[in-house]
C-alpha cells in the first residue's frame, strides 16, 4: 500500500496517518494540496490518501468537502480523531514581547487568537500554507517573520527550532477528523458502528426541500452526526450538503434512504460506508431493521403474485 | 358469475349492483347481512358480493369496515356510487298527520330526520333492518306501523305500495359508495384513476404513530381520500384506520408506502387497487414516478456490486 | 343541579351518571335521543346530559359526535367509563332452543353476535332504540319478541323479567365512555391529567391537510388519545375530526397547538378541557413546558421593543 | 454616519459599501478583520460595518459567520449583492510564464484555480490576508512574489500597476453577499421582500432535533433560502445553523416561528429583519397571514373568557 497526504511533513495530517500502525512500514509522500492528493489516487500513484475535513473550531475543510464532491469514483474508508495542540516557535528563544510578525495557516491562527491577543498582541499575522510550512519558513536565509505556530511534533522533530510556548490552543478539546480516502475501493464490513458520508445536492426552487431530504432519514430512523453545506459555485443559493448518516450501505434502512434520497436528488453521490472512530454501536429499532425490512418486501412480493 | 349483495331486494345496495350493465343477466341473490354475503364468497356460492362502504352523511358503514378488515382473502374489485333518495310510503293514501308510527333503517332515519321534525312531528319511529323490510312491513297482515322510508325503487315495484312523500332526504346530494367485493380476484390493471383500500391497525402506545402512519403516504407523493378510524374492539383506545390512498399496487409508490407501511404496522391488510368511479387521473410528481423508482433502485444496486 | 341521560331508564346511560354519588340526589330524566339531551341543556331544562361517546366495540358514537359537533356552546365537564355487560332476559323461563325472536339495540346485538350465533342460531333479530326499550317491550300484551338483551340493572330492577343467560359478550373487557356536557360551564381546573376535545374540519382539496392538523399537536409534543373522523354530511370525502388531546386549555402547548389549528381550520370547535377518568399524568418535556412558552414569548417581545 | 469595512481599501468590501450612495460623503474607514469591524460598532467608533458574509463559490464567510453569532447587539440592517471579477496584475508587464510566485487571498486563490493551472501552471501560491493586500506587496521594496490577483478596481486605480489578465475567475456568474451591520438599530421597516436572519445552535443528543427545527419554518409557511451549519467550536458534532428565512420580525407567522425556535433552542440569536438585494416579494398563503393568526389569537383568548 502508497499512502499520501495533505503535506508537508509534519502537520496534523501526517499524524493520522500514522495513527494506523500498518502505515509506518508503507510508503507515504506529502501531497501539496487535497485535489493533488485525491490526483494521486486517480492517477494511481497512491493507494490511499489522509485528508482533513472537519475540525471542530473552525468547522469543515472546505477543499476536502468540496474535491470529494466532485470525484465519482473516491470513497472513504475509514475516519480518524486527531486532538489538535499548537506550540509557538522560534529560531532561537526570544522573549514573547519582541515577537514583530508570526505566521501559521489560517485556521491554526483562528484557533490561538485568544491566545495571541493576551500574549503577543503587538505581532501581525503573516499567513501561510501549512502550520508546518511556517515553521519550516523560520529556517530559510532571510526569515520574513519572528516565530510560527505549529504542531509539537515539527518543534520536536527540528533541533533548530526552540519551544517558546505548549498548549496554546484557545480550546484544550480541540480535535480534528481525519478520513482516509481510496479509489473504487471494497466498502468495509458493517461493524454495528458505522457511518455513510453522502453528498446530497438540494433541488432548486423547492421550499421544504430540505426537510423532505431529512424525513427520508428520519422516517427510518436513522440519525445524522453531521450535515453541513456547501456552495455548489453555481450561483448564490445553490448548495449540497454534506451529510454523516449513521448506519451502513449493506443495511436494509440505508439502501431504503438512498433510494428515497435518489428519487428527490438524483444526483448524490455515496462517500463510503466506514467504522466510527469512535465506537459506539448505532441504535436500530426493530421497525428499521433489516428484519423488517425483508418483511415487507416478502408481504408486498406476496400482493403482487 | 353469481352476485350477492346486502339485501333485501329493494334497497340502494341492488340499485349499486344493477347499474352494472353485465349483473343484469347474471345470479343475482341477496344476503341478510354484510358478514352473510362475505361468508358466501367464502363458501364460494358466489363471485363477487356488493356492499355499501360509506354514506356521505352517515359515515362509513361499520358492518361492511369491520368485516372486510377481518378477511385477509377479500378483495374490492370495483367501486359504485349511487345517489341517495327517499320516499315516504304507506298502504293506502293517508294524510300525514294522520301517520302515528313510521318505520325504515336507523341510517334512513337519520338521514330524513329534519324533513321528519317538519312533516311528520308526531310520528314515533320504529327501527327496521333495512329501509326494504321496512316497506314491506307494511304489507302484512297487522302492520305495527303506518308508513315506511325506502328507495323509490321499491314503491315503484310494489303496486300496493302508495308514495305519501318523493325526494325527503335532508341533504339532496347525499350519495353512497358500494364496493364489489371477491375473494383472490385477479387485480384490476392500473388505469392511472385508481385507489387502494387498506386496513392499518395503528400501533400501540406510540406517540405521534398516526404521524408517522400518514408520512409513509406523503413522502411518497400519494394523497389519501379517505381515513376512517374504527374501534379493534380490544380495549378502548386500540383503532385500526380504514384508509383509501389515490394510486395502484402495481405503481412503484405504492408498493413503497406498503412497505414502509408494514415496517411501522405489520399486520395492516391490502384490500384491493381498482379505478376510482368517478374518473380523475392521479397526479403524479416526477420524483414519484415509477421511472424515478427504478432509477433509485438501479443506482443502489450499483454501489452495491 | 338537574340532570338528563340518553333514555330511558335502565340503560347503561343512567348507570354512568349514576356512578357520581352527588346526583343521586339531585333530579334526573331520561331524554329520547342524544339531540333531545342537549336540547335540554340549550333549553335550561337541564343543567348537564350524561350521553355514550364511545364503545370499544362499536366504536364512536355517532349521534352524539355530530349533536355535539354543531353546537357552539355545549362543551364536555367529565367523563365516565363503564364496563359493559349484558343479560339475556325474557318474560318467563324458556329454553333457549325456542326463542324465535329476540330484540335489542344494534349495537348491542353487534357485541354479542357471536354468543348468539352458538346459542341461539334459530332466532331472528328485531331491533329496538334502546336495550332497556327491548326488554320492556317483552312486558306489553302482545309482545313481537320471545327474548330481549339488556343491561343486568333491568333485569334486577323488573321483576316481571327472568334472566336466561348472563355476561353474554362477546368481549369481557367491553367498556363505553360517557360524556357530561354542560352548557357553557366554568372550565373544571387542570388536575395534570386532562384532555381537550376537539371537533375539527378538514380543509378540503389539501393533500397532506390531515398532516398539517397533526403537526400542530406534535411539534408542541401533544399526545393524542382518539381520534375519529366523521362525515360532515355535505358531500363524499367531507370530512372532520373529532380529536382527544392530552393536555389543558390552561396550559400554553395547547393554546398554541389551538391557535396554529385555527389558522388551518377557522372553524374548529372546543368541547372542553376535563380531568381523565383513568388517572394518569400527562408527560410534558421541558421544551413544551408552560415556563419554556413563557420565556419564548419573553424573548420575541424583548426583539420588538 | 460613520462607516467601517473589512479591508484594506480596493477590496470588494469597499465597492459593496460604496454601492450605497450615501456612504459616499461620509467618513468611511477599513478594518483589519471582521472582529475588529465589529468591536468598532460595539465602542462607537463606527455607526455601521460592511462586511462579507457568503461567496456563491466558497461559500459562507466563517469569520463573519462566527463573529456575529456571538455578539448579542449586533444586527443586520441590509444586504449588499456584488459581482466577483478578478484581475492578474504585476509591477510591470511581464510574461505569464516568468511569473514564479503569485499571491492573493486563499478564497481568491480557490476561485481563479482553473485559470492558474491553465495559464500559470508553475507559480507557486503565496496566501496573503486580503486580495488588495496581495497587491499592495507588489509596490515594496523587495516584493517576494511577482504578480498578484485582486479586484478591478485595485489595479484602476494604482497607476504603478500592470494588469496581465482579466476577469479570469473560473465561475463568471460568481458573487459575493456582503452585510451592514449595526448595534442596536431600528429595524428597518417590512417591504414585503425580507428576510430574517438567525443563529440558531443545534440540541445536542437529540436525534430529529434539525428536523424539529425546520418543521417551525414550514408549519408557518416560511421559506429558508440559505441555511449553514458552523461548528460551535466547543467539541466535534456540536453545531449552529445560520439561517436565513423569509419575512420579517413584524410578521406575525415570523413571531411565532421564532417563539417555537426559543423554546427548542433557546440561546437562539436574532440577527435582523430587512429587506433583500434582489426584490422578490415574498409570497405568503393565507394561513399564514397576519388576520389568520390574529383571529386565531382572539379565539383562543374567547375560550380564556
Amino acid at each position: 500500500m502508497r499512502y499520501t497526504f495533505l503535506g508537508p511533513s509534519g502537520t496534523f495530517t501526517e499524524s493520522a496517518l500514522l495513527s494506523i500502525p500498518e502505515t509506518h512500514t508503507s510508503e507515504r509522500f506529502p501531497s501539496p494540496t487535497v485535489p493533488a492528493a485525491f490526483r494521486a489516487l486517480l492517477l494511481d500513484q497512491a493507494d490511499a490518501a489522509m485528508v482533513p475535513i472537519e475540525n471542530s473550531v473552525e468547522g469543515g475543510v472546505s477543499a476536502t468537502l468540496d474535491s470529494i464532491a466532485r470525484e465519482k469514483s473516491l470513497r472513504i474508508i475509514r475516519e480518524v480523531l486527531v486532538p489538535i495542540e499548537f506550540s509557538l516557535v522560534a529560531r532561537k528563544n526570544i522573549n514573547l514581547d519582541d515577537i514583530q510578525r508570526v505566521s501559521t495557516h489560517s485556521h491554526a491562527w483562528a484557533q490561538i487568537r485568544q491566545w495571541a491577543e493576551q500574549h503577543i498582541p503587538q505581532a501581525d499575522y503573516v499567513p501561510e500554507q501549512s502550520t508546518a510550512a511556517a515553521a519550516m519558513g523560520l529556517l530559510e536565509n532571510h526569515p520574513t517573520y519572528d516565530a510560527a505556530v505549529c504542531a509539537p511534533a515539527v518543534a520536536q522533530n527540528n533541533p533548530e527550532l526552540t519551544v517558546l510556548a505548549e498548549n496554546i490552543g484557545d480550546n484544550k478539546q480541540a480535535v480534528t477528523r481525519f478520513i482516509l480516502v481510496a479509489k473504487n475501493p471494497v466498502i468495509p464490513e458493517p461493524t454495528g458502528a458505522d457511518k455513510t458520508t453522502l453528498v446530497v445536492p438540494l433541488p432548486q426552487d423547492e421550499p421544504g426541500a430540505l426537510l423532505n431530504l431529512l424525513e427520508q432519514f428520519s422516517t427510518r430512523g436513522i440519525n445524522l452526526s453531521r450535515i453541513e453545506s456547501r456552495p455548489t459555485g453555481q450561483f448564490l443559493g445553490s448548495y449540497f450538503f454534506s451529510i454523516d448518516a449513521d448506519g451502513h450501505l449493506f443495511e436494509s434502512r440505508m439502501q431504503d434512504a438512498l433510494r428515497g434520497l435518489h428519487r428527490i436528488s438524483p444526483q448524490l453521490t455515496f462517500l463510503g460506508s466506514y467504522p466510527r472512530a469512535l465506537y459506539e454501536k448505532n441504535t436500530v429499532d426493530p421497525v428499521h431493521a433489516d428484519k423488517a425490512f425483508s418483511q415487507a418486501e416478502q408481504w408486498v412480493k406476496s400482493l403482487l403474485q
